[in-house]
């Protein structure tokens, strides 16, 4: 295997036991925090060859280019590792402004307010005009 | 067990097959990702119970009062749940100034840059001095 298909810095992660590390996508202009995924070492490598965040969906036990139903891509502007090498902060460009499948900007929407979870955050856009298929 | 000792909101809840919930620590003020950290349901519900942070750390097998050695504990400010109710977001001031054990202020300074990942946030204190033993 050549060095150019391992580059050095996939085997710096602190993978999991899986295989996998988290990834926070984050919002590179205004800081929110947008969703949580996974990625393996296949996903992170795509991720960075693409400039565009490439997931691994422990669900459907398969990569998942982010946007690849609905369009909404995550532009790569900077990618970290933390101190234990075994987390991912992915600062992104989100097209359309929406993160989550629910239609809403970011995934969080849920606050803890008076002993209950609440949905304080606007769907932006109906999912099923999202998802066409 | 009375329904105050294990609140409903606790059940709704989306804990892995270990009884965790992975957290993002955010800074309320500026939206810098500080870190990421577990939580079990003893972790979570003294959470809100402090309004502190506290997490359950994998490696001790033990709860963690975040800043209980350093003295850089996180006041919770806002608390997020996730779409799929498996990812917590912590909305934090940041005693201190300081979140990681580095003595950094985030512990995300690792930053993939031609290939390498590079250290491009200072030490903010050294953290002989965070720890006094």
């Amino acid at each position: 295997m050549s060095n150019s298909a391992r580059p050095a810095w996939l085997d710096d992660v602190a993978w999991n036991e899986q295989g996998l590390i988290p990834a926070i996508a984050q919002d590179a202009a205004t800081g929110e925090v947008l969703m949580f995924a996974w990625m393996n070492r296949d996903a992170l490598q795509l991720t960075v060859a693409r400039g565009e965040a490439v997931y691994w969906s422990r669900s459907r036990g398969k990569l998942w280019h982010k946007g690849e139903e609905s369009g909404h891509t995550q532009k790569v502007i900077d990618l970290r590792l933390d101190c234990d090498r075994d987390t991912l902060l992915i600062k992104i460009e989100q097209t359309g402004g929406i993160a989550c499948h629910t239609g809403r900007r970011s995934c969080f929407y849920r606050q803890l307010n008076g002993g209950q979870w609440r949905e304080v955050d606007a769907v932006l856009k109906d999912p099923q005009t999202i998802y066409r298929g």
